[in-house]
């Protein structure tokens, strides 16, 4: 398993853990990186101390490339860029924004960039603005997520041969064998979140870590479309949300409901009814909260059944 | 290419051409057979004198295997099942009803049963009614689809190793690539909707294949959730239903506005306004209408490069 985004961050398998709110800290970071991974911590929910403080306990936790995850849409990402520069952390995952406005920037200081988008257009805008990669999202990955809908599958055939930069595919993938069906179909790695976010290490909190292992096909939906699409677990409150979507409430009303607070309430005190879950729709086929070591072996082991699947196949 | 599917239905290849309405008469399924795959009549738009007529050209057209697609949801399906038995047909899709209803009096006719679902509780129900193998068809997939939206990414590692019977998986497979990677994920063969309704063969109006040729990322979307869910292609009328869906109007209005007819309209005699238009989220990767023996064998070397990546990368 080696290929350009193992050479780029100089880990040891494709794939990178999603740098996610309220579940991806310092812990999970490091501890997929020291796997061989290459680990994210989520920036979108600290405040700028807080990520401070994770930055530093992650390179005491590893000596392994780790990154950050910057969702360009949160009041903090000014600051939590100039202090990720002086923490001389070496890998950027930014999403949700314009990629021109930090890469030229960023890579002036040596670092890494790479954005997340969910289509071909945004994925030539962020090469023409210089990142290093892309990570092409579909649309059952979990929390926010593309307006168009279009799925990790798809994508990759839509996007297959038309980028110079490497690709990282995400949204769905859930085992080695899809980590597999994803490089051959181009990916030059994955990136991997709901297993992650249900893993040992993950600070998410136990009471949702049980619901993600619990949940079936049809139990994530994407939800609130009129304002960000993100995709949720089913629970009461997600149900509201549905039924003001069915009778067409005004997107104010939706905003008002929604209020602030909702996902730290949900994913991370363990509100498990009036809380946002984020979580994606591979969630389905989760059935264990395992350590990351343990994880990572499973999704090696799975990579190789694959292989010798195709091998057996055509021998 | 050998597997269970090839040897379940004496063919070539693991393709199996969707059964769609106002596509897939007796011209598209006898190429599809003769190119190797298994050809389908889609009975669903016709009525049972047409049907026969199809079953008996198609018997003139190919003396390979070919199959007929039956949804069970149409007044006709009784009286379908009489006449592909009279006319000798050996391989029958079912659709969107329950299993139970046909299979066993099928299969006594020495008759191949495949069933349509979208998760795996109907999966296992198909098992369990006796079918011999079972299209899993994801939230990619033109036409009529499931109310859970999971994507045939998601669907296949959910579904993996919990099957006795061969899996066929379907929606958003447009290329070599992605039959391998469905493959390498654990199904027996692929079923392709989208890339041969555009294809010289489909008996789909000319300038619906130009609309799918054209169409972009987001250009299809399932609407109409609230009767049956459909992926359509955007186009007046389905910006219309949007519309509908999202001031929240009561089914019966829907219903009463779609009216009867609309896909006929659409897709078969080309009224590109106000017909609708079903097709798959694959066909913003489409790019040329082609005949059927060029699909073939575009998507046979693009299967193989999709398995030398895997090769070089491993050696």
């Amino acid at each position: 398993m080696k290929d350009r985004i193992t050479k780029l961050f100089g880990i040891q398998y494709p794939i990178i853990q999603g740098g996610m709110i309220w579940c991806s800290g310092w812990r999970l970071a490091s501890a997929v990186s020291n796997a061989g991974g290459l680990g994210l911590i989520g920036g979108g929910s600290m405040r700028p101390d807080l990520f401070r403080e994770h930055i530093q306990k992650c390179k005491q936790a590893t000596d392994k490339p780790f990154g950050v995850n910057i969702p360009l849409l949160y009041p903090y990402s000014d600051e939590q860029i100039r202090i990720l520069i002086e923490e001389g952390v070496k890998i950027v995952f930014t999403s949700a924004g314009n990629p021109k406005k930090y890469t030229a920037m960023l890579k002036e200081h040596g670092i890494k960039v790479v954005h997340v988008v969910a289509n071909l257009s945004f994925a030539l805008k962020s090469q023409d603005a210089g990142v290093d990669a892309v990570v092409v999202e579909g649309f059952e990955a979990g929390g926010h997520n593309g307006r168009e809908e279009t799925t990790t599958l798809v994508l990759l055939q839509h996007l297959a041969g038309k980028l110079e930069i490497p690709l990282i595919a995400a949204g769905g993938i859930g085992s080695g064998k899809a980590i597999f069906a994803a490089i051959a179909m181009g990916a030059d790695a994955v990136q991997i979140g709901s297993l992650f976010a249900a893993s040992q290490e993950s600070s998410a909190h136990e009471g949702f870590k049980e619901l993600i292992v619990k949940a079936n096909e049809g139990d994530t939906m994407l939800r609130m479309k009129q304002l960000v699409p993100v995709r949720l677990l089913k629970n009461p409150f997600a149900d509201t949300i549905e039924k003001m979507e069915l009778s067409g409430a005004p997107k104010e009303e939706m905003a008002e409901f929604l209020g602030k607070g909702r996902a730290m309430k949900g994913m991370f005190e363990g509100d498990l009814e009036e809380g946002e879950l984020e979580i994606g729709q591979i969630s389905s086929a989760i059935s264990q909260v395992k350590s990351v070591a343990e994880i990572m072996n499973d999704l090696i082991e799975d990579y190789k059944s694959a292989y010798f699947r195709m091998f057996e196949i055509h021998y």
